[in-house]
């Protein structure tokens, strides 16, 4: 069976910076709320013609040029993704196929929301292990600030716009790898985040006042103890089934929504803080974005090296929540 | 390697018709036109308050009880939809999964249109094949009656609702599988069918206005030109590179969107229309949900007999196309 490695990295975080400060001359908060609730000081926001495919394809081509792979070799294109560019189709895979020329690839979007990524991954390295794809593009792109009500501070500010890609392919020496995945998904609180209206469940009725149920609303106080608990589980099972303790792992690269969640699990668990990779002070949360956008950044900055064990940890709406060991 | 193979079939089509006569009281056309261009005489439509999750329970649940596997047994929830119950999150496979008590199993949706099914297909067979997952539910679920324009002739007439599972996992007597599966996309056409508002492309400005544009918006000639040549590539493909005939094979399950693309393509191919399994005229394209939904017809009609082999063809907004060849 071949096993599949993540061969390259890329990422890209539109220039434009929206600061805690900033944010507060537009809602009822403060850099001092903000940042003691959930670490974050800054956010970066889409241009208004950047859609999610743009982000995503200026992220995957990056990977592509850094691994040395032609757009023709790449098999499948996959987008996780929550802010597709547009509602029910075309998928925004589609696009980034186009865009990037890789015109013998599939393409297909995933939604798993925060966790999508992580899905992602694991989607790749099945069809590179089934035989069925040798070079598969991972692609979290995110334009959340389309989908956030500016109106509502218990949401606006936790969200960033970003995009990360992954290039997965064979294994160069058998000892890189995608190791083991865990999935999951607790739909019994499906309703705790979520754009209420717009879907199959409640139509739009283009009535200015339902404008605000088109947006992101949130049970803050549930998400939160989920995450937590999952992140718990999460790198609790992929250490356990795997015969791993922490000190063999270099890195956890948790979804990055919150650090007082990544503090809470550090604290739990017993793992210190410096073992968790952090960006989200200067991103926020990127949705599905933000864990190959925190790969790409470790990666730039040298922090990993071949034969590292690292583990990933995603969760979000849905409930979906997972992660993957990954050998670099 | 573990074999996957499709081990039952669920469906469920809402009870309310709309036929091409009650139709066109509603909007200027006929029962003459609709049957002579696409071979459609009704179609279902799902009551107000059901959603893509609701119908999609319906047929996995039958899917499952067909096969007598527990919902606890199930691995992964796939949902290849258009028309999902919310927009962006959670999906709707995380609805089903908890509606069905799959308590173990992950949730994703999958976004490929009309080729959703045909993709989610190939997306469980890897997970089985590469020893990720044992049974894995793919389900096709769309209300397409919620996006379409009621105003519009040139879309309104052309879908329907509908829900279809499988239940895929490992083949019981080494014969029955998922053969082999090709998947591809053209986004360099990804406006021909398309929604155009709401996306991260093009974000709501909630004017009644722009109401339109909220909903499908096709290019059919585009659409249908696309929709031959995509048919015979996949079906030619599937053949020559499995070294089989057209003889070999005891049906092909198309899309069901229009009888005259079938009919082209048959013509095109020399494949007589026999082959083809229809029931467009009772349900029009339901997207996603048309192919399962024609397996589990099939199915209960007695038509499949383990060891047939059947191919199925899938092209749409994307623009998407792919085909699976399956022993029964
Ligand atoms: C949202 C979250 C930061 C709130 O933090 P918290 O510690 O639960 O908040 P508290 O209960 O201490 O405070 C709530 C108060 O702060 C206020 N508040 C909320 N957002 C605020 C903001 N941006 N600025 C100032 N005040 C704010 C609320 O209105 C509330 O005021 P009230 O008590 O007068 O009603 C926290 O619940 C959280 O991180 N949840 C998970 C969110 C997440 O990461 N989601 C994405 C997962 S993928
Ligand atoms: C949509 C489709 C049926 C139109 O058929 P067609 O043969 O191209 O149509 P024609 O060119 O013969 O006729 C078009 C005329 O019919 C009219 N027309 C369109 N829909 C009509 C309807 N429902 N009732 C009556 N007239 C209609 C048009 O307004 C146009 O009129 P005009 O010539 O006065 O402008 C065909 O293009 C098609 O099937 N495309 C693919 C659609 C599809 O399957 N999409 C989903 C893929 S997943």
């Amino acid at each position: 069976m071949t096993q599949p490695a993540i061969l390259s990295t890329g990422s890209y975080a539109p220039p434009r910076r929206l600061t805690n400060e900033e944010l507060a001359t537009m809602v009822d908060t403060s850099d001092e709320w903000i940042h003691s609730h959930t670490g974050i000081r800054a956010r970066h926001i889409a241009a208004d013609h950047e859609a999610a495919s743009d982000l995503g394809t200026i992220a995957a081509s990056r990977a592509l040029e850094s691994a040395g792979i032609a757009p023709e070799e790449v098999d499948m294109v996959l987008v996780a993704t929550s802010t597709p560019d547009y509602l029910s189709y075309p998928a925004t895979a589609c696009i980034i196929q186009d865009n990037l020329s890789c015109t013998r690839a599939a393409a297909m979007d995933i939604t798993a929301a925060c966790t999508g990524f992580v899905y992602g991954l694991e989607t790749a390295a099945c069809y590179i292990k089934a035989g069925r794809a040798r070079y598969v593009l991972v692609i979290g792109t995110e334009v959340n600030s389309r989908i956030l009500n500016w109106n509502d501070r218990n949401t606006c500010v936790l969200f960033g716009d970003a995009a990360g890609a992954v290039l997965v392919g064979p294994s160069p020496d058998g000892k890189s790898r995608v190791i083991d995945s865990v999935l999951r998904s607790l739909g019994n609180d499906a309703l705790a985040l979520l754009r209420p209206k717009g879907g199959s469940r409640h139509p739009l009725t283009f009535t200015p006042e339902e404008e605000k149920d088109f947006y992101v609303q949130m049970n803050g106080k549930k998400v939160y103890l989920f995450a937590v608990s999952a992140m718990g589980k999460i790198i609790e099972k992929l250490l356990r089934r795997n015969g791993l303790t922490i000190d063999d792992i270099a890195y956890i690269v948790p979804h990055q929504a919150n650090v007082r969640i990544i503090q809470s699990c550090s604290q739990r668990l017993g793992i210190p803080m410096e073992k968790f990779y952090l960006n989200l002070e200067e991103y926020a949360n990127t949705s599905a974005a933000s864990i190959p956008l925190a790969l790409d950044e470790m990666n730039r900055k040298r922090l990993l090296s071949r034969g590292d064990r690292i583990l990933t940890v995603g969760f979000g709406a849905g409930l979906t929540y997972g992660g993957n060991l990954i050998t670099w």
